[in-house]
């Protein structure tokens, strides 16, 4: 049997699971690339002992060189996360004319653009399938499958962690920090939750998607980032009322030739094929002008989940090595398209207020929302506690920063109490979309 | 710029839609294949006249030797439909050294192993991503993404027109035959809807997924094949109130090394994510035994959707044609694994009867069904009509060959009036399941 040879960076959850997945589906990889994949070299830090079985003591080093001085080597899978040593490990690979496989979404992120050319110029190549959405196919997808569309929408359940919480709170009506402590004590969520729950893993996953999917490189710091940590129960019980479900989307549109980019919760109709998706579960809704709606679904983490992207990625290099690589490896390197800025974006929104209950309150308050252009579609008037009168808007369609200026001036209205939450509508079809 | 050309048999609904699609979107797909794609022939039947813009005259044929012949044209999209003279002319040109694409699935369930061996004993490739499920990504995903799992099983809402008869029915709680009647009205079913509603349709796409998950040569015959024209009212009154929906799905399972293939309305648990897959959407959930579950959602016919399948099959080969190609373009030659028959398959059922208003029926069929292995989940009795009481039963898992059995011995019971209907029901895990 022929062999190529891979050094493996990291023996974590995902790295084990690539050493699991290899000799559990040997016969199925050597059918379907023509090769056995076999691990020459892992690295290891000091003291690590693997929690997988059958890893030989002489696999294990502490030194990159022994992998990329290795000529035998041909592919490095990259998995010790976190930006460096791993950009500095994956030039050298790239450099010494090894390919590379990577799942490490913060990196390819923020340097996704200055690899992918050090990948190009040298002639090999970089595939990252697991970075984003553990074991969905979507990357290659959308290089492949998708590459005779306009892509004019993205939007993704990108973060398990987050949506196990919603899916939770949702279902279960308890508040947020109950259930992230629940997650924690369960291992589902970090000790420190801040990457997860205020959304920045979803928007290392959303800059990689959208570099794709647009085809002009995208900046992380463009994307307008909120978390969940502000949703509370009543939200949860108006969106029940209202006919949609809450969820943590990345969304990344183009529309006249600018990009929308943000992660944040957002109502989403109770029939969209999104809302059907629970617990750590993943899914990644695409727009194409051809082929109109798609969604991708499954698990978006996990051990062998994301160990079965990282082999797809090997044996994909194992077909095409002798191919010169093409594209870019996915990212394009002049900006085409420039980002929106925030205040610019039209959507409708939910706005939830607690106000004094004195007639009149909400006339003082429509009538203000109509000096900005801000119309409304829904109203919910009901019940009242020892504090106030809860009051919910649905809006029409409102830029988003007549939306923020009217909030201010009905924030400095004696009789509203507070603004408790505001939480972006998607309703499926917008302007411009055919 | 770089140009390929291609021939292009057929001008109707696809052809137009590729047609329109290399226009619309020709800077994309030159940015994702380096080439313009120029189609430079179009086989036609004598006197069509093309409904779509800009085809000049000079560029339709009657006659299927102006592309096999032309030795400028590389790839050859077939879209007539049909066996012959589909097959034919593919083994042509694929004689002829050419690349083929197709969307024929009816010609590839019966045909696949015969052209896809043609195809690589020529050093040529065969792609067919848009024959299963128009627009959405399966077969590439299929044969590369999931390339490092064993698939263990397979269900999909392959057809759209039964699911949106289906969708109808259940939503508006009107009959099979007031529905297809709209249908066909509307344009959605064909005149003789034999094709669809009798599940041939989709046990033609079964066959092709199966063979490529399962890497055996999988035969249309061996599928065992039910419609949906039975589907009663009253059984999507019950499933909803059991907590399920009804599909018409193809279901391909590898268990112990042999195949279950199968397509039949099925009753899936309405938290299923493929419950949600509504009106003519179509979608194929799988499992891998490293990935979990996956579910590929979108348009599962059309004429942009499918175009977008077909166009992204020749950028496919466009970048791979210089490699020789692997893997039998999917097809496996030798069967390795064979067909479970029908009768040993293991499943839950729902049944229900009209039987006579009469103490101790419920509990003499109950009877006699324990003598044939065969135990109740659950069971409703209620209501009552003119012609008798209706008793609704699911199984605990069962064979079908006992259920077959004691359906047969209870239909000779003189309490029972009829039986109304046996539709088999996937509860998600099952026996020998991770």
């Amino acid at each position: 049997m022929k062999k190529i040879k891979v050094g493996l960076m990291g023996l974590g959850t995902v790295g084990g699971g690539v050493w699991d997945v290899l000799r559990m589906n040997r016969d199925e990889i050597i059918r379907n690339c023509g090769y056995e994949i076999k691990i020459e070299k892992i690295l290891v830090k000091e003291g690590f002992k693997p929690k997988v079985s059958g890893v030989s003591k002489d696999k294990l080093t502490h030194n990159f060189d022994d992998i990329v001085e290795n000529d035998e080597i041909e592919i490095v899978i990259e998995l010790i996360g976190g930006i460096e040593p791993a950009r500095e490990y994956i030039l050298r690979a790239i450099k010494a004319g090894k390919h590379v496989v990577t799942a490490n979404k913060a990196l390819l992120a923020q340097h996704g653009v200055e690899l992918s050319k050090a990948a190009y110029e040298a002639g090999v190549r970089l595939s990252y399938e697991a970075s984003v959405a553990g074991g969905v196919p979507i990357i290659n997808p959308l290089k492949e499958s998708l590459g005779a569309n306009k892509i004019k929408k993205i939007m993704g359940i990108l973060n398990g962690t987050t949506n196990y919480i919603l899916t939770k709170m949702t279902n279960e009506n308890v508040d947020f920090h109950t259930v992230l402590k629940e997650a924690q004590d369960m291992g589902y969520a970090e000790a420190d939750p801040t990457a997860d729950v205020e959304g920045f893993d979803a928007a290392h996953k959303l800059t990689i998607l959208s570099t794709l999917a647009f085809g002009t490189p995208v900046k992380f710091k463009d994307v307008h980032r909120e978390g969940i940590t502000k949703i509370n129960p009543l939200d949860i019980e108006y969106a029940r009322e209202l006919g949609y479900v809450i969820k943590l989307l990345g969304i990344a549109k183009e529309i006249d030739g600018e990009l929308e980019l943000r992660v944040h919760p957002t109502f989403i109709p109770k029939n969209h094929p999104l809302a059907a998706v629970n617990d750590s579960f993943n899914a990644v809704f695409v727009k194409g002008n051809a082929v109109g709606d798609l969604m991708f679904y499954g698990r978006g983490a996990g051990d062998l989940p994301t160990a079965s992207a990282v082999i797809s990625d090997v044996m994909d290099i194992i077909k095409k090595r002798s191919l010169k690589p093409n594209l870019k490896n996915g990212f394009s390197y002049e900006p085409t398209k420039k980002a929106k800025p925030m205040g610019e974006i039209v959507n409708e929104y939910y706005i939830r207020f607690m106000v004094k209950d004195i007639p009149g309150v909400l006339g003082k308050i429509a009538t203000l929302f109509g000096e900005y252009n801000v119309s409304l579609s829904s109203v919910i008037q009901k019940g009242r506690s020892e504090r106030g009168v809860p009051l919910v808007f649905i809006t029409h369609e409102a830029r988003e920063s007549d939306i923020q200026k009217a909030l201010q001036e009905v924030n400095s209205i004696d009789e509203v109490i507070e603004i408790g939450n505001i939480i972006r509508v998607e309703n499926g079809q917008e302007r411009g979309e055919q």
